[in-house]
């Protein structure tokens, strides 16, 4: 079922804080092939363990390489990442582009990331068939790699996301229906009337109105009406003391 | 100008380094309102300002506010970023969906963000309008701070670009013209057929036009043309020795 993922590979990565982070922003979007070519700190790494913040123990162990190539030798479609101009002729896809470009892919995908302090260099970005460059502020483009490999990971994510829009639980109380918020309004016009809010009988239905939209608006729950009839009874109780 | 940019707000932010972090991500897209509320270890931060990679300067000062009401007395809409569900109604958007809806309002948002440990405590929910919830791998939830910022920062610059899409410039050469590539192929092909590569005259029409659909989707650029004809000298000069 993983195969197809794509592997994430980090060329000559130098902080275990960054190789940490990385591994921590696959695993929050489901990825889970990590490659490094030769780290320079070595592996494993106790900064990259505690920056993972334990995604490093759900994914299979990274692999470690000498070199780019072989860690692309099962891959069939290599994307580098690269902020800056180059000198090479290739297809440049932002993150959201190329991962829908990916998404559609039976074959296994590769993407190259580069060290913090120079990026891929030409050797390496020559065995990638595409660019991926993140559209980024051209006055501030030093984006941390981390950062760079979440983006990613996040629009692979969004590519193949098919599940409606997240949305939270509201608690244990339901909605309320139209009847409940009708009762509601009802209520609060007669006691507004009673209490001579309604200025003159014209401006009536408009006034109510208005009030009627800002509780729809509201999508009040069945505990939240039963809370509002709670402060009209107050009010009034307040007001008749 | 800038006014209406929306404001980001760390509300008891812990370490340093996720400060730092978060605002080099704003910085990466064009964000510079950043708001501390009682940051631990105060401010100034000396790993802040490590992390920021220069963003800090490039940025208005950090203000700083003791609780998270003074943080948003200017701001019109505001946001919380959470994971968890809560038991409050409130519409959940994602980065992407709250990105669209803050592009299209004149009036001043506020995103808040949670510490490290606990996130927005529910107090602080209460203040916000709208929830944001990255849409997140639920088996590995845990999102450090500065990468919530950095993907909201994300959305938000990719929902007010109308740019085309990003691309590199492909160094000093032109791309090749239809007559350079088709003097090329000729060429090639009266080379092939010297060198007896077509076995029949049957075959000839069919492999000399896929040879001509791998160079047409190069798309190379005259001086990878150049190239191409001082590879086939080369070769052919080599045959001949």
């Amino acid at each position: 079922m993983e195969q197809n993922l794509p592997a994430i590979i980090l060329v000559n990565p130098q902080m275990g804080e960054n190789i940490g982070a990385a591994a921590r922003a696959m695993a929050n979007f489901g990825l889970s092939d990590l490659r490094l070519v030769n780290p320079r700190d070595g592996w494993p790494n106790e900064a990259a363990t505690a920056n993972a913040s334990g995604a490093l123990d759900i994914m299979p162990p990274v692999q470690i390489f000498n070199n780019t190539a072989d860690a692309l030798k099962d891959c069939h479609i290599v994307y580098a990442t690269t902020a800056r101009p180059r000198d090479m002729r290739k297809k440049v896809f932002t993150p959201k582009q190329a991962a829908q470009e990916i998404s559609g892919k039976a074959q296994k995908t590769a993407i190259l990331f580069g060290g913090e302090r120079a990026g891929l260099d030409n050797d390496d970005i020559a065995l990638a068939h595409h660019i991926i460059s993140v559209p980024i502020n051209p006055d501030f483009w030093s984006i941390n790699l981390a950062q760079t490999v979440l983006l990613v990971s996040y629009e692979l994510k969004q590519a193949n996301d098919e599940t409606p829009p997240f949305v939270l639980p509201t608690g244990d109380s339901d909605p309320a229906t139209h009847e409940q918020l009708n009762e509601l309004m009802i209520r609060l016009e007669q006691e507004l009337e009673s209490h001579y809010f309604f200025r003159s009988p014209d401006m009536r239905p408009t006034m109510a109105r208005n009030i009627r939209n800002i509780f729809s608006r509201a999508e009040m729950t069945e505990q939240e009406v039963r809370t509002f009839h709670g402060i009209i009874s107050a009010l009034i109780g307040n007001k008749e003391k």
